[in-house]
């Protein structure tokens, strides 16, 4: 058995039928040059057939130097009463100039009866045809037999036909489908077993997400022989979505012992994630098996001290196998090991056997108890644990404020904010307006501190979480803010918790101008004059 | 073989080990009783021996009467300087009035050796004594082997006899825990059937999904002869999560044929898997499999054009039986139709051919640009249809309100709203204050309509949300609010729309009212006295 495996990439074509998905052109290129530095054999790039967009991709791709991958196009055996070289679908593929096209045929005789309409031989003679005819122009044919497990069961003698047909055409590659993603890794070892006999040619295996299966079912057809593997990155596709590479690809290379990509490439698996999700603009799930951001994140305290001292206790692989890391979260959950990391992540040493340490882990345990979660609120628990130390210089002190939100009998509505606080040895009282009360108070808090220090100018806020926690006591309950802040260089997010929640948005505000300005660390400048 | 599967919840456990996830106390209890409903046999419910929330809920459960389900308690077993007695930890879990205690123990020498730092018998007499212990006062003892097939690749036979121990000290279930998520499917079938001749009582499974198959994994276990399975709702837990109940209950019940819940039940795990993510407050991943919103949604032309024809082409199960259901992302065609099946739900009999139809059907379409989202808030969008429709009826009329909220100097914090409206034929203006500035505006509010309306005298609050929209628009981006409001019997969902806060919670509170008169449809009767 060889021990190579060949990966398909159709996060280009299939990937797009997933909901919310949809890449331009230019985007398509980008991520094809990702994949094929990342070692993907085959890209496959659209279905030129089926929008013009997918036609533009071949041209761009045409001029593109790509290191190792080929690109696919994808389409469909010919209509059932077009002449091969009459079918304007082989014919887009062709015209294409991709070397490699992917065309999906019938196995399944239901659908051969019902959407294609045509006896069960003609389905087989256009599958022959439909390769030979590809071959002949000088393509290279993938061919993907679409249901092929669905068909097998419902009758196994017809769906090894349709592979043979397409064999006997010339197809390189024959690819099981499991098109509806409702099969069992079980089945689909032992079904790729039984034919695996009847075949020369490699053979691929091509999965969905339906049964939350996908990856396992791709593993199996590989215990039972595939040696081709297709899927997209993320995972994403139409319903649940195809099998994700980023799950299969270490799978195979790390725990089976394939040869799959080169262990440097491997390690840039999580960028790959990242940049495809970030050109796509939608959000990968955070616990995302081996490259989310959350894969080896630990939270319960046992894990934390164990993981410490050993990462194998409660790590399956080395996170930086696939450039992922080890992270440890703050929450009521932790012990003090957590605690611990973050403070020597702040370069602070401390022992949490001394008095200190003790009274740093009382403080975190209280407020979490309110109802604060610093475990998305780092730079909160990090100013929290500063003031718990003294080591958290006074920029400037709060005295009060006042929100008021106002709609006028003409139908106006206006929100204005006053601030009163202390900096620079006098005391300050500015007023603003905004959108609404959050941002009007956000306004007047930076009018008064600016003047003293100038590093706030270029801070702003780019993300306002509010959650109401005990939801159940209505408007009587408890609301936590989260507000992360940026520079335009760094990002961190603050936290507030209060019955009212202008209060807990106000607390948040003030920890996000405190962390800036003790990342700025700068010493107060007599202001020109108050505004 | 039996063909029964007993399902054990670790949702308030384990998945809490989850990065964001966190449950209050009243949310614990709320869900416990979901799952209870949905045919869960066993609840773990927390660790009394690790934080105080996990005893308050204990002690909570107790008053709760389950129709099938039994909480459990989870531990760790003796410490190696503890006789059992005078274990705190197992002392918490008698204190816990559990009927059953989840206590967990060691099979990897490893851990043995590097974290509990003692010989190997005498790990072995641990976990018997610590089982011991428990049944002699009267629990029922389910064991967690704990990195179970972790240990039996280090040391089969060692492994196996942590499980006798257990066993001889009366434990009446082995679970075979994957800690680490990094198990392959085939590796745990052939294990699993490699030790159940040794074992006398259900076994049963616990995975995690680190390498993406946890689901496989549950699978191959009960293939190998496990009866019994572990898992959270929507596959929440530490790094990638616990395996996902909501993919293995389908899997063996549709699939391979279990009898896991009752057919009924079945058709609710839809609904649990959005009850539990809207408590937790979190996002479910929308393509995740037979619970996800786009787990039966086509978007491909053909695929849509054929599942129309005949849904079982491209679904691999019928959505409905696990509450779910088919979608075709036609924007404006799915839209349409689901307008129309509302106004039927409302006994409204409305062509969406006519003028009229056409026009609810705009509106529904313009606000929901807007950010407004009907489908969770039912009661806002009948009160919508019905004014466009000209058939609601105007109670009152709101003319204008101010919110104050005011820290003074002296750190007192206070909340003030004053509305003026109009309501039986006179202008009113009342004051109230609250703990916040959303719950003043509903005081004073209900203070101007009572006198009139007195059945608003039972009307509570009883759920508020508010979700920011376009989040990276920091303060300035537009926020909804969802109120739930009760009048004992019937429960109403209402929701506002703004860039400021306070004013998206004065819509959804007024809509709330509203309702509630709509639905008593009270004429209005003289007051007695303005407050």
């Amino acid at each position: 058995m060889s021990k190579r495996i060949e990966l398909f990439d159709t996060t280009l074509r299939d990937g797009t039928q997933g909901e919310g998905i949809n890449f331009s052109l230019e985007e398509k290129i980008q991520i094809a040059k990702r994949l094929d530095a990342f070692g993907i054999t085959y890209i496959e790039g659209g279905w030129p057939g089926s929008n013009p967009k997918d036609i533009g991709f071949f041209e761009r791709a045409r001029d593109v130097q790509f290191k190792n991958a080929k690109i696919a196009a994808f389409g469909s055996t010919r209509h059932a009463k077009n002449a091969p070289e009459d079918d304007p679908n082989l014919q887009e593929l062709i015209k294409s100039g991709a070397p490699v096209a992917t065309i999906f045929g019938k196995s399944w005789t239901l659908h051969v009866k019902n959407a294609l309409r045509v006896e069960l031989p003609v389905n087989l003679e256009m599958i022959k045809s439909s390769v030979e005819f590809l071959k002949s122009n000088g393509l290279m044919v993938i061919y993907d037999a679409e249901h092929f497990f669905d068909g097998y069961k419902s009758d196994s003698g017809y769906a090894v036909e349709t592979l043979l047909a397409a064999q006997e055409g010339g197809a390189e590659r024959l690819v099981f489908c499991d098109t509806n993603g409702g099969s069992l890794p079980h089945e689909i070892e032992a079904i790729v077993e039984k034919i695996k006999s009847h075949l020369k040619v490699p053979m691929g295996i091509h999965t969905h997400n339906d049964g939350g299966l996908a990856a396992a079912n791709a593993l199996a057809a590989v215990r039972g022989g595939v040696t081709h593997v297709q899927g997209t990155i993320n995972g994403i596709g139409e319903r649940c979505g195809n099998v994700d590479l980023t799950t299969v690809i270490p799978n195979l290379q790390v725990k089976m012992g394939f040869e799959v990509v080169s262990d440097e490439q491997l390690a840039t698996l999580f960028e790959l994630a990242e940049y495809v999700a970030e050109i796509g603009h939608y959000d990968r799930p955070t616990n995302q098996p081996f490259v989310g951001n959350s894969a080896f994140a630990h939270k319960g305290g046992i894990h934390v001290s164990a993981v410490q001292r050993d990462s194998s206790t409660y790590e399956h692989i080395s996170p930086e196998l696939v450039g992922n890391r080890q992270r440890v979260l703050i929450s009521e959950l932790s012990g003090r090991s957590n605690i611990m990391d973050f403070l020597a992540g702040m370069d602070l040493d401390i022992d949490n056997a001394t008095p200190v340490g003790q009274a740093v882990l009382q403080q975190v345990k209280e407020r979490e108890n309110e109802g604060y979660l610093y475990e998305t609120a780092g730079a909160s628990m990090e100013l929290l644990i500063k003031r718990e130390l003294g080591l958290h210089k006074k920029f400037f002190e709060p005295i009060s404020y006042r929100v008021l939100v106002d709609q006028t009998p003409a139908g106006h509505l206006w929100s204005e904010a006053t601030v009163r606080l202390k900096v620079g040895g006098s005391e300050h009282y500015e007023a603003a307006d905004g959108d609404g009360p959050v941002n009007a108070l956000d306004r007047a808090l930076r009018k008064s501190l600016e003047p003293y220090y100038p590093c706030l100018g270029n801070v702003e806020l780019i993300d306002f979480k509010v959650r109401i926690i005990d939801s159940q006591l209505g408007t009587g309950a408890k609301t936590r803010v989260l507000i992360s802040t940026t520079d335009g260089e760094r990002t961190w997010t603050t936290t507030g918790v209060s019955f009212n929640l202008i209060e807990a948005s106000w607390e948040a505000l003030l920890d996000s101008v405190d962390y800036k300005l003790l990342l700025a660390e700068e010493v107060p400048v007599k202001a020109k004059a108050a505004s």
